[in-house]
């Protein structure tokens, strides 16, 4: 059956998005049609606000509709720790748990030399210039525990290093409610060889 | 954290889809920023547009941009034979099967008196006032079965009958590839009252 090229156009658009397949986008977009046409309008209004305003920060690369991000901006924050992320959504996921009052500083991604993203496309030498000046004393180093995240932490370690700064890495190990029974080898090891001497 | 207004703003208007929480809206909304804002003016586009340009079929108020939709002015379609569905989707769902090459009614909705939709709001009375006139020999019933599907399918009965016209509903049993072991009782005993003589 031919359905009209309009609906098409939207049954493909929702289809970009992650997590929906050609039965959710139908779904979605008769679902708008029938009952929430005001809510497309402000769907399709905000996509294109955000596309419009929505820029990196240039200090820190997070997502800002400003020159400077409202974190980088405030001075109440502890401007001489930076956490590195890999992604904005780091960024939520730490700004929630409410565990750190520092700067950040957002890659946009990890080195992966076969994408062809070094360390131009990471900002990391903007990054490293910042090391010598800004009363800056730790590097926080917050990249995934992936392959490509290691080697990006480890790139900005030996580079923090040089510039004699206290350098960290979060913790990995077996999350907190989770049992070990049910933890993957991996992380177990990972648990084991990280242990903390608790008696004193 | 606080979020820039555009970047709430955007999870706001796709949490608003169909089986999207906040987890999803967010998830989406980084991935249009950081990987596919030409996806996302597109995806803007096709909302806007497709509001603007979707409306009902005055013949079987089926969506289509059209004022009679591309069903209904199809010459090679049996006009003689109208099946009676409750939402555009029953009709993208029927036309995939392949099965049937008549035309629709789209009542948009079943009876429903608590919610104040009566055979008004599903324009009953345009679909009855078609049975007399048109060439028309038989009404499909495939309403969905459920309390509200067969009571809407019982009113349209009565008034088909009245006017001397076949009347039919679609079959309801055990789904094709499925095991009785897993069909629901209600569908069992559906199929056992429906069953249909076999030797001849």
């Amino acid at each position: 059956m031919k359905l009209s090229p309009s609906i098409e156009a939207l049954i493909e658009g929702l289809r970009r998005l992650p997590g929906v397949g050609p039965k959710s986008a139908q779904r979605m977009t008769l679902h708008l049609l029938e009952r929430d046409r005001p809510g497309a309008v402000k769907l399709s209004e905000a996509l294109e606000m955000a596309v419009a305003v929505v820029k990196n920060c240039v200090r820190c690369r997070n997502f800002t509709e400003l020159d400077i991000c409202e974190i980088c901006i405030d001075p109440k924050r502890d401007s001489s720790t930076i956490c590195v992320v890999e992604t904005p959504a780091d960024v939520m996921a730490i700004e929630s748990s409410g565990g750190f009052s520092g700067h950040y500083y957002v890659l946009m991604g990890h080195l992966s030399p076969i994408d062809g993203i070094g360390p131009e496309q990471l900002g990391l030498e903007e990054l490293c210039d910042r090391f010598r000046s800004d009363g800056i004393r730790e590097i926080i180093l917050a990249t995934n525990p992936t392959v490509e995240g290691e080697a990006t932490a480890f790139y900005i370690r030996q580079r923090a290093h040089a510039a004699r700064l206290v350098v960290s890495r979060i913790a990995h190990g077996v999350p907190l409610g989770g049992e070990l029974e049910y933890t993957d080898s991996t992380t177990l090891a990972h648990a084991m060889s990280g242990r903390t001497v608790v008696n004193e």
